[in-house]
């Protein structure tokens, strides 16, 4: 089963999708299996992290942040606007892609563990996620 | 076929886990196919790495704390410790899931690669890693 | 189905190997399913990265160059070059998997995603691919 998700996003930072996931574990074909997450962008990320604190995920933020900076001159690729080369570095150094594994429909996820759409441009709009279950 | 692995750990750093896939693989429903390890934490992380050389290893982890320092004055995460903002930074940019396709029963990685558990925290003690084989 | 390929390199930067994945599709078991590519060596990575400008590759090679630099004196190991030890934290920041959901025998790919082999070495050669697909 492949299907693909609209995740509305609000500007830059970390998006819960974990809820998004448990309907399309009811409509899987098995009980139990791998269900794979695609984000269909260069500018922005999956990722599992903590779900409990938020102060852990702003310092994720900030961190990155600091590290791939807006307006580097390093940067040549800047017609996008300032935002745009960041979140491409930013999308190579975290994950496009995650794999989970369910049982009885529902994701072995760690007790912590949330599953996030991590956007790395200013803008809102939506972002394009594809599940594949079997 | 899903088994949750309880690794222990000695610390931070790497623990290698290849040795932990092997009977897995002997019990798989196929003779080859994708395996799939999941880590069930925020804190640590799964790595493909040289396996021969401690130098290489010793030199990763040593770079990395240097990144991604204790004690940085951005962290308003730190309640549980000055080990732990560091640690989910450290998982962000590292890998949570890796899928490693096998074929007569034995894992297809390079004559270099061993996999690793890598624990970013101090802390002794046991983290789970969830596999999914056909 | 579980094939090898090789990837010619020519040294150091992102190699594209989006056109070497449509004749596994086409001999795949299944007309929809996942694609996952395994990257055989801790000096090399796999990304996904816009495939339009050059100039977005360009800044994202010499960003890392910048933040993984040769010859830090923090490196203890230098026996296989400059290049060596930096090769091995830019695979260890960067993937060694991909899995790529695919329908009608064609990958999923966002419109400005290509694949693409990321050698952080500087020699020539060759590198090897595990593919697997149903």
């Amino acid at each position: 089963m492949i299907e693909i998700l609209d995740i509305p996003v609000r500007g830059q930072g970390l998006h819960p999708i974990t809820d998004r996931l448990a309907p399309l574990l009811a409509r899987a074909g098995a009980d139990e299996g791998l269900c794979t997450l695609f984000i269909r962008h260069t500018s922005a990320s999956l990722l599992i992290q903590e779900n409990y604190d938020d102060s852990a995920r702003v310092d994720l933020e900030n961190w990155l942040n600091r590290l791939v900076p807006e307006n580097d001159p390093l940067y040549s690729h800047t017609l996008e606007g300032p935002d745009d080369m960041p979140a491409h570095i930013k999308a190579a150094l975290t994950a496009t892609q995650l794999s989970i594994p369910y049982r009885d429909r529902a994701l072995l996820l760690g007790t912590w563990q949330g599953v996030y759409l991590w956007e790395h441009r200013h803008h809102a709009g939506a972002r394009q996620v594809v599940a594949h279950l079997p």
